[in-house]
């Protein structure tokens, strides 16, 4: 059986994480969950949101997917209650696993649009205890906690990481690119105290496909457009950081790009490289080639990419990690083992094990248990 | 001596494009140029244009390179002389060029901006008479006529399209995604008129990068940026295409994505080809994969990609087209035979001649002149 660690998973959020966290005076316009006309909602100040779950689908026939289960009885237990994912991720090998959240949106963004930025700055707080102490809580040994931060103010988005580090996160869920959700990005200094942050703490900084491309059309596409197309948002941003002054200023910085694939990644370094040797003497830019940082200061992630694998060696295998992605729609979830002994068929055991496990137990700092190793791996073989 | 077709350059528009071709009640607002300061401007209507060459830095040195040449007299003479364009690209061995507007913008978009669009469709028109009398007219044996169209209007285009046809075209500059620039997108039937005249013309319909892509920042960004990470706004439209009901509709369009690399595509084909199969059933999409779309209906262009060349039957040699980009920065000019000498060091020569050569002679029906290689092989290679 492989052991696995995954950097891409994605938590749907309980009814009460924000009701049983909020001081009372936020209680009633902060996220609560409604029952109208047969469905849920999740609702806070004046607003109301269309989904319950965002394509969590796992465990479902392909035919009967959709992007809006409309009910948390709509989805399997593994969605939205810790035990049930623990137990779900162990059963396939899952071994470790990083979730992202679903109402706060990839990197908390939606606490930004908050007209009340206290009650948002709340939430924000209670989505990450939430995490640390009741999803991370339920299986400690599995469950890699990661933390949100206000993306609308970068002292208070410092001051909250480092609360979280106090209380042990081992991730920062970030947006690809604040400059597409009307903040300063990464040619300024706006956002240096989370860098210092992130870069003193060896935190990494997650950044998942959707969270803040420039890459979204303007028009509605269908879902497969959108979930196709995306990696151009993470190709978008990810050649934005490798030329931009952050990396250079702060070295030791660690950002992974999550669901946005691997494949295109060599040639998006050469196209960067190329133009760095082109453009620099007239433009004053320094002697760091976009593909140096790339392979200093990122990591990539994939699911299932036999053809970009090939590629990998063009890049590098070090900064290659593997995502389940449960339980979305591109998660090979219940059969996960099968999926990776397809995909990595033809690669050498020790790559497959950088991408799948030691990678992600280096750069997370944490370490897959032997002690649920030991437990699940006869079982699972059998 | 490599005998050469460029599917992709730049006019720079001489000063009386419009002014010497748009009737007399427009003359005034049509674009013209204005010495100002010791600086030229394009101006119309109420607008004025603060670069003259946008990068047209051919034959500098890389030290004296800028975005912005401000008076015709800071170029060199091939920018925006026809007679002195074949010259230049003759002596290099590139024997037919296809040229993109300049002042228009790519695919002409800037007219669909004009106040007044009876002025914009004589503009549209001013400019494709202009290319095909005056550019092409120059030396037809080289020049393959490009054709702008009305982006406002899809009947309009389709019939400007015909007028072009009429009189000789051999390709359309269009946008790559008309929905970014606030008008239907790809997965509606607006354009169909459009679509109709280019199928049974099969006529190629050229895209250049940071024509409408979805994949520009907000921010506004450093130049190595915007031509770095321009790569993911053809992935984000070409991705878009793949899977929108217009290729299946119209099984003869012939698309080409232009300066928009093609190391990324066999990972794009990957990706769309796995989501399209995850999700068929519940979106109920037909069973023509995306790949399947990409091999029959795209074409895409590199200048100098040795990885991404690497990776080319993992897509297919006879998609891929080279171009020259003469006279941006990213021009292998007036070195160009040195570079397509190392870029296609280790690639079989039946392989090279496809992709510098034959697939762009029949896909614009434009085969290269043996009395001009006659003429100037010897002399190159002496």
């Amino acid at each position: 059986m492989y052991e696995l660690f995954s950097v891409d998973d994605h938590i749907v959020e309980p009814a009460d994480v924000w009701t049983s966290r909020v001081s009372s005076k936020h209680r009633d316009l902060a996220p609560h969950v409604l029952t109208e006309g047969g469905r849920e909602f999740w609702c806070w100040e004046d607003k109301r949101e269309a989904t319950m779950g965002l394509n969590a689908v796992a465990g479902k026939p392909r035919e009967e997917w959709g992007m809006e289960p409309a009910r948390f009885s709509d989805m399997i237990d593994g969605c939205y209650q810790p035990a049930a994912r623990a137990r779900d991720l162990l059963s396939n090998g899952i071994f470790a696993s990083v979730a992202f959240p679903t109402l706060p949106g990839f990197g908390g963004r939606k606490f930004a649009t908050f007209a009340d930025k206290d009650l948002a700055l709340e939430c924000v707080r209670a989505w990450n205890d939430f995490v640390i102490d009741e999803w991370c809580g339920a299986a400690p040994e599995v469950f890699v906690p990661m933390t949100i931060a206000p993306t609308w103010d970068a002292d208070l988005a410092a001051a909250e990481v480092r609360r979280c580090l106090d209380r042990g996160t081992k991730a920062l869920c970030w947006v690809e690119d604040p400059a597409n959700i009307g903040q300063p990005g990464y040619h300024t200094d706006h956002w240096d105290p989370l860098w210092d942050v992130c870069q003193e703490a060896e935190l990494p900084i997650c950044m998942h496909i959707g969270s803040a491309s420039a890459a979204v059309s303007l028009e509605g596409l269908i879902p497969i457009v959108q979930i196709a197309a995306a990696f151009a948002g993470a190709a978008h941003s990810s050649v934005n950081m490798m030329c931009s002054p952050i990396p250079r200023r702060f070295p030791g910085l660690r950002f992974v790009w999550s669901e946005g694939g691997i494949g295109w990644i060599p040639a998006a370094i050469e196209r960067a490289d190329r133009q760095w040797l082109r453009h620099k003497a007239w433009t004053h830019l320094d002697d760091t080639m976009p593909g140096e940082i790339a392979r200093r200061n990122m990591w990539f992630c994939m699911i299932e990419e036999p053809v970009g694998l090939s590629y990998r060696h063009d890049f590098t295998v070090d900064r290659i990690l593997w995502e389940s992605d449960y339980p979305h729609a591109d998660t090979p979830w219940p059969h996960t083992q099968d999926s990776v002994t397809e995909l990595f068929a033809s690669v050498p055991d020790d790559e497959r094990i950088k991408i799948t496990r030691t990678n992600a137990e280096q750069l997370f700092k944490f370490p897959l248990s032997q002690r649920l190793i030991d437990l699940h791996a006869p079982a699972v073989v059998a």
